[in-house]
């Protein structure tokens, strides 16, 4: 198959998908790329095939059929054909949705995911993912909505590797979804709408329609990019958070029978970003339990404003100062 | 005259006045409130007037008359009146506004503030201002459509001490709109309404009134405390991180004829967020620059993503690379 002409979309989906590629330490025999059908994920398979081609590595599509919708089986297949003329291998994996009490967003999501991650290990390559800067600016959007600070507005990561190693990357989210739907065009590539997209019964469906386009009206165009550079910056910051507690954390921390404490000197000594995070770590990784800043800020109290107060009820633990260290211990114990 | 009945509005905002102040480090022996009229600031006149006579202090209101709209000196009047039953020592300054490029709201804003700062001087003195969590949540928004990440959504500082040695504490910023309106009617207080506050030519008008109200809407209620816990907790993040700065700057900076410059090695040393911070803080101090996140990255790359490149044009200097140093530079020298 020739090359498509070069309309500028075209080219900025490749030049974004080369940069991916090429911030990788270790150069993939392989990338899997995830593709919905959608313009967003036809665009980056378009990229990905000619970028791949050039480097000398293996492009293979995985397309999950989520047999939720009528004809998704036929959606899925049109993908892998296209998928298949671009020059990629295409997979079609079909899954079954168990439904949960997280909602049916979610669910399909999981399944999704596990599928992607079940392609991924079999391959050893990385999953290159569709988001695009719109997509980013709505999960800011969405996580502000939380208002758990910076961890909930740093949006997607362009690079994760998971727990099972698996390494998902973002090339897109510098690239606006008008470019990749631009970029199809240019392409003769017939990008699937999904009808998800319009539901305004899904949260991200109303953030994109209805909250960003008044953003955009009010306080003035370029807030979508607005919202990814914060994002960018966020992550940032919250990497550098991670870093610092990682250097100091096992030595201030011990494991005991009741639980687990944490020096009183040593929160005390750090600044409130950091002493805030390290007690939510704590607790997340000790109870699984996920603090809001209000228990938080309580529980800091015992090392920042110290009056005798008594122990502190949180959900799944108990809070306490005894001598110099805090001590957290699952409740009933 | 005798205490207002104890509605839970007037409780809530004399509790966070009675907390504001508990939390200086110095007694004052007095304290001066912004006192414009509206409802937000009578309340806080109000709540001060009780917590000061509780604490032996003397309060003071100051009301700055901006003599920009047909009867604002009736208006001042008026709102010193009410100052003066509350048991305050009423002042009031009229100012003249002097039109810049900055836009008829900054130009009213930086009249008043040099006129509180006046009063507080000579007072000797804090200020408090009546700003709201709503205000926060405004802010927060407004920032973020600057894009420039927690810089720009930390909102406004609950405590702040300025150039001058004026501390300005805003013991409101936890307290709904909606409670200071409530507890002005509960203490049969008549607060003034500023037309400028329905005005949709501005800005902030528009946020209140048409960007919040969506959020609401889409996002679910709670929008506006999240958005205030998100700016209290990237307030601590900034903190922190301009603690560290302040801990490290002086090591890695040598200042020359041609400029200033960093340690490109300290500059790799650190992660992400401070390294960005730092070559922000050295282009703003040294030239009164801010420079983007684009342009910051790029300068950055100097040291993370270094291949020879030539000097990097900003606004009002350049960057360079020269040895193991990032140099900026004047233009033109």
């Amino acid at each position: 198959m020739p090359d498509a002409p070069l309309s500028p979309a075209v080219a900025e989906v490749r030049l974004a998908v080369r940069a991916a590629l090429a911030a990788l330490p270790d150069p993939p025999t392989a990338v899997i790329v995830a593709l919905s059908g959608g313009a967003d994920s036809l665009a980056l398979a378009a990229a990905t095939a000619f970028e791949a081609r050039a480097a000398g590595i293996r492009a293979v599509s995985a397309t999950v059929d989520h047999a939720l919708q009528e004809g998704s089986d036929r959606v899925a297949a049109e993908a892998a054909a296209q998928a298949t003329a671009l020059g990629l291998e295409a997979l079609v994996q079909r899954v079954e949705v168990m439904p949960s009490s997280e909602g049916p967003e979610a669910d399909a999501r999981s399944a999704r995911y596990a599928a992607l991650r079940t392609v991924a290990s079999a391959e050893n390559a990385p999953v290159l993912l569709g988001h695009t800067l719109d997509d980013q600016a709505e999960t800011v959007l969405l996580g502000l909505s939380r208002g758990s600070g910076a961890a909930s507005l740093q949006g997607m990561a362009p690079v994760r590797t998971d727990d099972d190693g698996v390494r998902w990357i973002r090339p897109l989210l510098g690239v606006r979804r008008a470019t990749t739907r631009a970029a199809c065009v240019a392409s003769g590539l017939e990008a699937w709408e999904d009808p998800h997209n319009a539901d305004p019964r899904y949260l991200r469906v109303r953030v994109r329609d209805r909250v960003l386009p008044v953003l955009e009206a009010e306080l003035g165009p370029g807030i979508a990019e607005a919202l990814a550079r914060t994002a960018e910056q966020l992550r940032e910051d919250a990497e550098a958070f991670d870093e610092m507690i990682h250097e100091t954390i096992e030595d201030i921390v011990e494991h005991a029978e009741a639980g687990i404490s944490v020096s009183a000197a040593a929160l005390a000594a750090n600044p409130a970003a950091l002493r805030n995070r390290i007690i939510r770590l704590v607790v997340q990784s000790e109870f699984g339990v996920g603090l809001t800043r209000r228990q938080t800020v309580e529980v800091a109290r015992l090392v920042t404003d110290w009056s005798g107060q008594g122990p502190i009820d949180l959900p799944g633990c108990t809070a306490a100062r005894h001598g110099g260290r805090i001590v957290f211990a699952a409740r009933g114990r």
